[in-house]
């Protein structure tokens, strides 16, 4: 057991090289193994050592792997360190007063290792008796619950009846999206990558209808079938040519969130599919909004009891795809690129026991 | 003297055939002349003869011409009927108690003839010996005027020391658009077609600086150079490639009031030119919002009590190029899409007397 070692092996993920283009590969990032003393002496102050239980696999950390700014303006990666990602941890020795072995915590920013040594700084402890299980505070009070809670209460924030689409439908944002909509009395309409995971939106997570635009490939017709009284809110997390299909679909005063735009992450920006229609926001009155969750976080307790509360009533459920072990990292990052990711995607480190 | 005939020619604006690409030709639209009776008995009840004095020449009017539903999503003309624009007349004839002969009146939907028989409804009374001369209701008080205020007050909201864009900077809009940022105590850029009308912008509307989009042809570097802290607000009047350079310089939260897209009316949807770097959006967290101003009609007062006060203590200036006669119409309109168009393009149909 680590917590009785004086020194672990800790195998960990790091940045070899940057990915310009396309779904990083094995050149880019790489697994090592490490030493790391656990002694007591050479724990900071302040400092706690953890052992990463789960992490949670999003789209947005491949624009941290570009080596340059991109459209989330999001930090690069330092090249050869250990690479971060939303996780939770067991604490095996604490050097801060406010923390004890065995306390389950979450940070936003946790290494993509075994075992760590960390600052207790933004390090958040949480109940796994809770009645909440440990993959879904990654995913429905984690990163995509989050962004679902505020691309449609906050910024979509529709009135009963109102027409919604929402794109990617059955990934870990969409999934939460279309239930909070759902709850708010709107038509929700969904697309996704996969006859069967139309079916999963549709059986579990209560969409109207959705389709698959793998098959329905020209998504104007397509939108005007399922939208014949025209796009109130489109959460947007796809871009390209489904933004523009929405545009020519959009009536006034229609709401575009933007959480991200996972079609477009994986090209420079040159080579992304331009949007040509964007004048029928003039004549519309369309707004489209880019978010981002950290602008959000004064509002995540009003949201962690909506969500928890929903949860806890059945009313929203929670879909977790479960890859075990760290070593499963590089093909769980593919994976939220390709149509065989189903609902959220987190990586089971080791079990919580 | 029309007053005291009982019949006048009327010359009239007609549209013989849409005009679904490029810059309306006197194939699309044509001048004819009509009789028009302006006996007593042939004026219905609550219904006014008026002589048109001035008609606004706005790019938005060619929108109601391409015979399909477009952008800005306005009615289109029908063929063969005369045309509208929002204009001054002077009232001949009146059977409605509010009006009497020799008022000048407002409407937004002037039939573009020499005179007509209209009813009173949504025709504005308006003084002409208030220190506004006429041409400037159209202008400052007008179409450009208000949508410039809506643009930066009401959508844009920039505050002191904010770094503003504004594009088509010496036309009707962007004049107004800069002297209101500059109120704010912004900096203030602007692009236009011309030397002649950067050094207008910077002389006579007070914009820190600007450049000739004709010249400067990398938007990018040119932005870059104009804009080393970012752009806060852009003002776009333009869309396309423009917009799409300005992606790639705005700052956190940055707004883009959509105010029109003139590069972009001439051309049909799918021709236009793609925005490929939207996604910037996302990281930036911009907001970009398209506005028509029957939506604010119901600040107007407010916006003309501002304006209104500004142009008397001369802290707004207007320039209007004016050209004469009716029969100009159509070269006029093509000039708004055009370089040659300096500052807000009003017709003088009669002289004021």
């Amino acid at each position: 057991m680590a917590e009785k070692c004086e020194e672990v092996e800790s195998r960990e993920w790091y940045l070899a090289s940057y990915a310009p283009e396309g779904v990083p590969t094995s050149d880019n990032l790489k697994l090592r193994t490490v030493r790391l003393s656990l002694a007591s002496d050479s724990i900071p102050d302040g400092h706690l050592a953890v052992e990463l239980l789960y992490v949670s696999v999003d789209p947005y950390l491949r624009s941290r792997m570009s080596g340059r700014l991109d459209g989330l303006d999001s930090d690069q990666y330092p090249l050869n360190q250990v690479i971060t990602a939303f996780g939770i941890g067991k604490v095996i020795r604490s050097k801060d007063s406010e923390f004890e072995e065995g306390d389950v915590v979450l940070h936003p920013y946790f290494p993509v290792a075994e075992y760590c040594v960390m600052t207790s700084h933004m390090l958040k402890k949480i109940d796994p008796k809770a009645g909440i299980s440990l993959p879904d505070f990654l995913s429905c009070l984690g990163v995509p619950g989050f962004a679902a809670w505020v691309g449609i209460e906050v910024l979509g924030d529709p009135k009963p009846g109102s027409n919604v689409f929402i794109s990617a439908a059955s990934g870990g944002v969409g999934m939460f999206a279309g239930q909070l909509a759902k709850l708010r009395g709107c038509r929700v309409i969904g697309s996704t990558g996969s006859d069967d995971k139309v079916k999963l939106m549709k059986d579990e997570f209560g969409y109207d209808d959705g389709f698959n635009y793998h098959k329905e490939t020209d998504y104007d017709a397509a939108l005007s079938r399922y939208f014949p009284n025209g796009i109130d809110l489109y959460l947007d997390n796809v871009g390209g040519k489904m933004l523009e299909a929405v545009l020519n679909h959009v009536n006034k005063y229609a709401r575009i969130p933007l959480c991200g735009m996972v079609s477009q992450y994986n090209k420079v920006w040159t080579e992304r599919e331009g949007v040509r229609n964007l004048l029928n926001m003039v004549g519309k009155e369309v707004r489209m909004e880019g978010f981002m969750l950290l602008s959000h976080l004064h509002r995540f307790g009003e949201f962690a009891a909506a969500m928890g509360g929903y949860m806890k009533q059945g009313k929203v459920k929670s879909k977790n795809k479960i890859n075990l072990g760290i070593e499963s990292f590089l093909e769980s990052l593919a994976s939220v690129f390709s149509s065989s990711n189903h609902g959220k995607l987190v990586i089971q480190v080791k079990p919580y026991v």
